[in-house]
């Protein structure tokens, strides 16, 4: 391709509405441009990598033999209600365009597929025999995100691979399931991404277990934990932890009551108190569908609003507004604890408040604080459970000796086991070898193409521009001509253009001929291609080009048939 | 592919809801999944082939200097405002989706993309020395049709190629005009299709020429009219004849009315004064936005009224409703005529009315009817023009010795000259060689990727199945294994299948253990493709197979290796 042609031109600028790296770089690259909110065009740079990520994850996804098909964008209604999913996409989350057509029939735009291709399924196949199969696709998908942004990394139209797996039984969908996995280790690496796999939280989708791919960046959404010693690694939102005990009183003190006036917050409290954060309770009140529940954790942790919202399987989750808890409270916000909460009420405790004696609390009385409080003798005995959020320097979950770090990711892959829940709710049956109809077991396998290409500049670029992994880069080569306005040295560029296209190297010329030489080579930083030919009137005279790598900056000067060497190493 | 695996299963029967052979085998063949009205899923057979018509499509476009990108589906109302065209799309014709997201803007789902891609250059071209440029892209396009039918060739959700020429003035969009009628021939003619390109209208696009693709098929919908002795050839819509004219009287009778009770249409009036159709005239009355107007053709024709819409640039154009046709004429419906219509009435007359004398007409009374009328000796002179349609039989319009036929078409490809009517109104411009500034002048070129699939099966089946063209088959070769029960068989057969996918040979393996022959055999013609090669314990015996063609039906019996070579040739 000659860059004079390219449509996209590059900016000098950083675009103000673009507030990561990768955003700007694709910007002022232009390899995307904005349409609206949220909703981009491909410029053919960019079309080139996404088709280059497109085919690993085709070539791998055939591999575990996946079957491509293609759904459509349009769904009918009817299809979601059937699944109970209709009014939390439209409505109660409302991540879902959905109208309706001249013919007063509703449709929506697919945000994901698990209905259709339930749909699909449950009429094509009848027999365990026909089982597993592994159909996926490769499409534009569509969300109507509140706050779309971050270019292409929360889009509201984005390309998306996703797959669906149907088995006869849990086992068979276990190896649906790692097949899936090993595919998509493989598909971030070809891509060259330094990437992890984590336990993750199901979320809407449903379903037993899930595992998220998480691109490491600084700019990533969401917080990854992860142990120093083992393989641990979790989502936030999902990950477990151990917090060190504490030795306690052995025996049990008079619980009392001390005046604190406006003293809110554990750490206020601790200070007040001169006692370790450790031994101070946090109580939360939240407003889970109609009714309100109370949440214990240890003073030194904090509730994960995720797992309590799982744990009770509730529509709506937030916290209590001032006037609810003061209505069930009888006390200011700030002072709510499990001591003469009505009864009505249900309490969680976080497993890490157990085990204590003589804690503090909040004493559901404006001003005051319970000390030396102690489970069932105080109040009523609460539901235990994971419902903390874990933090860096809590132990791990798993080994005996880890301590568990931190890292922000960006998710470029989600795997799912949904178990029966599609297949059960809308009859995807099949006949087993006794003749019994059952339910196919799934699982759900996607992947952001569009998200991986933002994710892999987040991940790899510097001050001047994208540094392009050599898999997923929209050419090899850039071939920078200078002194093209002499036409005895263009032509020689020329040449060099046609023997590298000739040899099935991807390259892009840059036969601009009044552009500068700083102007290319920055233009070059920016646009990020592995590796850099420079061809001029000094290196023609000694026979040989300059041959420079993007990404560690290793500059040669050696001759064209060298270079190509090189290159298809 | 294994078919054992396949997801669609072949049905037996006809599927009810199918009406034209492509749709039916379409079905039959597991090829596609209806979801909704108009919206399918491509199973994995049919998106086989319509990637390897994406191939073409792409590979003859990049030829011509074809830049390949992707926009978005979702399009902003306020672009479509700045073109004029938001009405006319979503209230007056309605065949654009257009809702509202959770913020309340008004968004619309693509039909096509003049306004997203004018915006775009509009914003990255600034120079005549950055054009031409010639953007692409292949993509999901939505048309919420009132009735979408035949499958793929009416749907509300199809893959299209649609691309875009800028040029600096109509010689250059000349040249890219006829790059891509040059591409678009290629292409048709690499798919496999009989095809014919014809004069078009350019409808609701607009712009000053055009020509359609059609594939020649009796089940088509759109009407061909072509010359037995010429190139000339049009969709009816636009096509023009010459017809037969008649010797006349020479001096102007008086014109007089006679008295024909119930006497409505040209063949009862004909009959009645014992005169031939040609001397006879209809005349429609329309009513076209808020007017009503007359259009008067020869007797012996009909009223064209995409040319007479085209004529008058009218946003709604249909038939004069009774009432007001009585209104204005004073008579019932069916008596209408030139001769005392009122002032304010626009009357066109088609051409071929011209250079009569003493013809006959309605009257504007009821039972009544004019004779001996007199162009301006009766009534005021019309506005001639090319109203009516041409029908086989009519002579050329282009060469002196021609008769028009006729052929029933299906609209693949329809390319247009739009000019500037997009980059004026978006004020899409580039400074030229002297610094001014002028419109970019634009042409548009689609592709109906999905439609071409199904256009290729009503063209090429017989009373078994479809017929793939060879370039555009899901498989190349059909390999069939019988008497797979025996294992010693089995592994041969399957060893043939891997030869064949190792010779790079794409081929679909039919390694069902229990159907039975004639199942294989039929599921084999109804699929299609081009080369069946039978393994059986018999032809394994003499150490050869089965190799059949499926276009004629030619069975060799000879060795593998033979029909490798066969296949390679």
């Amino acid at each position: 391709m000659k860059q004079s042609r390219i449509i996209a031109k590059t900016l000098k600028e950083d675009p103000k509405e673009a507030k990561t790296k990768a955003h700007k770089l694709m910007l002022r690259g232009g390899y995307i441009r904005q349409i609206a909110a949220g909703v981009y065009t491909y410029m053919p740079l960019m079309l080139r990598t996404l088709k280059k990520i497109e085919n690993i994850v085709r070539e791998e996804m055939n591999e575990k033999d996946g079957q491509e098909l293609l759904m459509p964008a349009l769904q009918p209604k009817e299809l979601w209600v059937e699944s109970g999913r209709w009014e939390r996409y439209t409505n109660i989350d409302g991540i879902m365009f959905a109208f309706k057509d001249r013919r007063n029939g509703e449709v929506s735009l697919g945000p994901t597929h698990e209905e259709v291709i339930t749909d699909i399924i449950r009429k094509e196949i009848k027999s365990y025999k026909q089982l597993p199969v592994l159909p996926y696709q490769i499409q534009s998908k569509f969300r109507d995100e509140i706050r779309p942004r971050f270019g292409l990394i929360r889009a509201r139209e984005f390309i998306m691979k996703d797959a669906y797996s149907f088995d006869i039984d849990e086992e068979g969908l276990h190896k649906s399931y790692m097949d899936m996995y090993d595919a998509y280790n493989k598909i971030f690496e070809r891509c060259g991404l330094n990437f992890r796999s984590v336990e993750a939280d199901t979320g809407a989708i449903g379903g037993s277990s899930s595992h998220e791919f998480m691109v490491l960046a600084d700019t990533g959404e969401d917080t990854i934990i992860y142990c120093d010693k083992c393989k641990y690694a979790a989502n936030q939102e999902r990950a477990e932890s151990k917090l060190v005990t504490h030795k306690q009183d052995e025996t049990m003190k008079k619980m009392d009551m001390v005046y604190g006036e406006n003293i809110v917050g554990v750490t206020e409290l601790a200070n007040f108190l001169q006692i370790p954060k450790w031994h101070t309770t946090k109580t939360m009140l939240y407003q889970a569908d109609d009714e309100v529940v109370a949440v214990m954790v240890r003073g030194d942790t904090s509730v994960n609003e995720v797992k309590v919202q799982n744990f009770l399987n509730c529509k709506t989750f937030e916290l209590a507004t001032p006037e609810r808890v003061k209505e069930v409270t009888g006390a200011e916000i700030g002072y709510a604890g499990p001591v003469n909460l009505p009864d009505n009420i249900k309490l969680l405790a976080d497993n890490f408040t157990k085990n204590r004696t003589n804690f503090e609390c909040g004493c559901n009385k404006t001003n005051y604080h319970s000390i030396n409080v102690n489970f069932e003798r105080d109040f009523k005995m609460p539901i235990f459970g994971d419902f903390k959020l874990s933090n860096k320097g809590d132990l791990c979950p798993r080994c005996d000796t880890g301590k568990l770090k931190e890292t922000k990711g960006i998710e470029v892959g989600h795997i799912f086991k949904l178990g029966d829940k599609y297949s059960k709710t809308m009859q995807c049956n099949y006949l087993d070898k006794d003749g019994k109809e059952k339910p196919m077991i799934m699982g759900c396998y996607g992947i952001g193409i569009s998200r991986i290409a933002a994710a892999a500049i987040e991940q790899n670029h510097d001050d001047k521009g994208i540094i392009w992994p050599k898999n997923i880069a929209p050419y090899t080569v850039h071939l920078i001509g200078l002194n093209l306005e002499k036409e005895e040295i263009k032509n020689q560029v020329d040449k060099i253009y046609e023997i590298l296209k000739n040899k099935g190297i991807e390259v892009l010329y840059d036969d601009r001929e009044k552009a500068r030489p700083g102007e290319k080579f920055s233009d070059s930083d920016l646009l990020g291609l592995p590796i850099r030919i420079t061809v001029s009137k000094k290196t023609l005279s000694k026979n040989h080009i300059e041959y420079k790598t993007r990404e560690n900056n290793i500059s040669l000067q050696i001759s064209l048939d060298e270079a190509i060497d090189n290159i298809q190493s």
